[in-house]
């Protein structure tokens, strides 16, 4: 309907599967706010694969993951701690400071992932009221920069966290692609995370997210209607969820996603210079200003970086060879 | 799938047509966030419905609606003159004082209907700055107990409104139910409304409100976005409002849920006292506490008010007359 | 220096006790933010005060009191049970709401007083996420409209609070008053509430708040910082509370100031309606329009209610003897 | 009656004819909230200091200065560029974020000073929802860091706000101290800055700062009350004021804090590393880990930076010459 590209893995529509769940629960009356059966099944699900115990709260959208998830973690005088190019700090439009009052304590990364020795220098000034108290450490996987965190990476990080009272949250709007990239688990790409954002809405769903918590977050419940995230014909939430998870369908749908992003990566070498290591459905690159706008004339993205030509180039379930090969052979310049 | 009842007009499914919609856009890439050709389209479609110059914000659900309308209209200063049992005040969590930071100034009514007598006892300590200045009159249209504004109720509320300085809101979680009971459009059901709420939910969509601005509303482009309301497959929102609004399909099917409450208040007549007048598609009456129970093994509906066994009857589109019918003879005690 | 009136306890000046007390501690370098010997000094008293593991949090305002001690005892999703004349919902600005995110439960009250039977009907709804859930039952001792709680109903309250698990908090900007008039200790006039904004300023201070926490409270001390209520130069506030604790100082004042309103009833009854019990240092009365602005001539007060033409007469610590019969005699048309 | 020393300037008490002040318009009765002559003359006066059209609120502190000035600056969709060194960014308890809701757009700088370069990065993603939008640039003079601004670098700051629609902010919680240093008025140290924060606490007074609007600030008046400033018995703010602006008597006690920081650099010139420059009333330096400890006996002082060694030396207006020679000669092993 419109022109394909590599703007973002949102431009994509819905899994075929996930349109035939929503079908398949249309039929008659269920309670609403998700005390149907549809959902009662997919916590359950979500319990199975993040660790009995393990709570999911179903809600709209990434943004109101996020908060909810962070909201539910922190007491009003305590913060988080995360990497400068978040989603939560660029990309939220301010929702974690106005709609959930938390203070962000952010720190500069060169590849958008923590490190313990970044983390620690933000334990400091416990005790001290005129300091927001940090509370959550909160990672990306995959990261804003396309990048993966090893299972030893977030089991240090978590450690970390834990040594110092906090929780670790993972921002898991791409975990399905982590998770595939790592031939892992869902649960094992999240590590030992105390609460995750899981991400429906990039791996294939019309919308939909799911807040996960294995520790911590009383009040959730609360929190997700207060947070404007609580939807009332919930089935159609919740049977999207059960597409995604059947059989690990997601894995499918973002191995693809990544396998695309390493072709296209390969396609380019050479020709531009790739900037982030191409581990999840990301690549990054700098782009001659010359030839920027004949590539978006051929096909739609992101400039990341309008100071030094940046660009970014995502895959999606949907992305197809051809879509890699015919804009690889235009960055190379072979059209 | 689950058990069939009058609890509420949101444990309907969806409307066929509306499942059609949204397979319809699902093909290809577009663009996220709204910029797609789709909700352009039904961005000119709500321009046309109430007014030019009326702009529309799509969003996922009411709470998320009336919050944004709010947000947009009042400065942090400011609040909201609005009935005690509006759902604003009653079924929201708190989010408009905790996301909003909004002040609601409420006024008791026996029908859930705003007076001008009533709103103007909230117009005083004007320029104190001790007291929340009111600077938007909301009401709900149909009301939270199924009763009915006139246009020339409404007419009096906006102009007293206007008088003051301050905007009309109207809560349309239900419009589509006002406008088929009264035989007018959207628009003329709203009145000269400054912003509306305009309900797809109940009116058959999976998810899905629409914020419509015909006055003030600055920022709600990023006031959206910050209060997590901001669909990034967009499309498929706006292909659900679309089906919604194509030759008017909301009147159909709004127009059935209230006649069902019409054949509902009939087929009980004598046999309960029936507390509202029945309006749109609710029926609010006294059971008999011994009765309830029996009542809700043969249908599930809520006890509005324990104290008076008080109970709420909801039709929605997909309400059948045999549902009615059957419940009606035993509420007679036919059965 | 202006005309003297009857228009707050807040009209008045600091004691002179007060102003010698903060001289007093002019002297050299004390470390800030409380960390010095004499609000430690202060904050054992409040804990002699008003029983033993009873934590004071000096602050500026009442306002700022109230906000403080409620965000201290709720959870987001948490409300306030007040009464609707309550200041807190009539003359706080909106700062519970907007600043504290607080939704405050209102009951409609004759005298300003809650009952049992009034707050039992607001806990209803608990576990339901949709509304928000009551935690706290606020009253004001001596409250907005010059009454008086007894210790026996302040224990009722209590009793019934703590059935629900709910917290008890006495707004005690008059607690001075309160005690005075019941011939008891500050505690006593508290009863055994949880949490009570105690008010210094219209007790005969130049500023200052305290707030006492007996139960409930965690991160006030984070809370009192963040809520921008954390003086630097701490001594001034916590000699100002010293002076007025010393001895009971407090009770001459306010044992004054109730006197002053006594004699005040007395000297007017028969001229006017009376419309409120006086029980502590205030007059409430229906002033016949025609004569309003001749009293307003002779000293200044406020209207209550312009529907009503009933008009409020508050005395001070520093109200005299003259102030009132000439006062009263301007209202019996003697002058 | 403490131990004297260079924790901080807020260490000190008030200056005499600051109590003086007070005791002298403790007489009477006089109009609560600021309507009294004294408040109403003081507003006078920071009109003529600030230039015609300055409207000045007077506050309790300088967390509350700084938040009411930003709230009435920005739209909720809007944030605050400043350095992260800023005390609005680390000293204030997070109460930017949670109390009003404001995102920081921190910029790391070496020295506490801004630069148009570094602000300029900060303008970008203009109209974009997804991003806070840049409204307000503050600056603090003098700085944290004890560092000033001059005229010139506040003049290009101030043009750059302005081309971008942007307003500048000066944390003045040192106004004088830069107005002191720099020989200007206390305008002229602001620059054209369009909102101040002005410092009464450090200067001298017991308590209380005052917002200075000179653009913008609309709805200063309610979010003062609102934000929990208001002072209910305002006389005693405003005649700390007018004390401290009486024939800038300001000047000869931040002139003195500003000498004695000269004095003491120049007495531990050598012994130690000054790490920036002493421009105001502090002064930087790297002590030796081994030495740190029997400083801190001698005088109280606080470490900045633990890593580093760094420690934060303040004089006040009531530091004397005694108190830096004794000191210094500590610093250089001379006892």
């Amino acid at each position: 309907m419109s022109r394909r590209g590599f703007g973002s893995d949102n431009h994509a529509g819905a899994l075929p599967e996930v349109l035939e769940a929503i079908a398949a629960v249309n039929e008659g009356h269920m309670p609403s706010y998700g005390h149907d059966e549809v959902t009662e099944r997919v916590e359950r699900r979500f319990a199975e694969e993040f660790g009995d115990g393990a709570r999911a709260f179903l809600v709209f959208n990434g943004t109101g993951a996020n908060v909810l998830a962070l909201r539910a973690l922190c007491a009003p005088w305590e913060g988080v701690v995360c990497a400068e190019s978040a989603h939560l700090n660029v990309d939220e439009g301010g929702a974690p400071e106005r709609m959930g009052g938390l203070k962000l304590l952010t720190l500069p990364t060169p590849d958008g992932k923590l490190t313990p020795e970044l983390v620690r220098s933000r334990f400091v000034r416990i005790g001290d009221e005129h300091a927001v108290q940090p509370r959550v450490v909160s990672i990306t996987q995959s990261s804003e920069l396309g990048t993966l965190y090893t299972r030893d990476e977030i089991a240090a990080l978590k450690q970390l966290a834990e040594e110092h009272g906090a929780y670790l949250h993972v921002d898991g709007a791409r975990l399905t692609n982590a998770a595939a990239a790592l031939g892992c688990s869902l649960a094992e790409a999240a590590g030992d995370a105390d609460a995750i954002s899981f991400g429906g809405t990039k791996a294939g769903l019309l919308f939909g997210e799911a807040v996960v918590f294995r520790r911590g977050g009383e009040g959730a419940l609360y929190l997700r209607k207060q947070s404007m995230q609580l939807a009332s014909k919930m089935r159609f939430v919740a049977a999207q969820f059960e597409a995604l998870l059947e059989s690990e369908r997601w894995r499918a749908a973002a191995g693809h996603a990544n396998a695309m992003a390493q072709r296209l990566a390969e396609g380019v070498r050479g020709a531009v210079t790739i900037t982030q290591q191409v581990q999840a459905n990301a690549v990054f690159a700098i782009v001659d200003p010359g030839k920027a706008q004949a590539l978006l004339d051929h096909s739609f993205f992101y400039t990341w970086d309008e100071a030094t030509g940046e660009v970014r180039w995502m895959c999606s379930w949907d992305t197809t060879e051809d879509d890699v090969d015919g804009f690889a052979a235009a960055v190379r310049g072979d059209l």
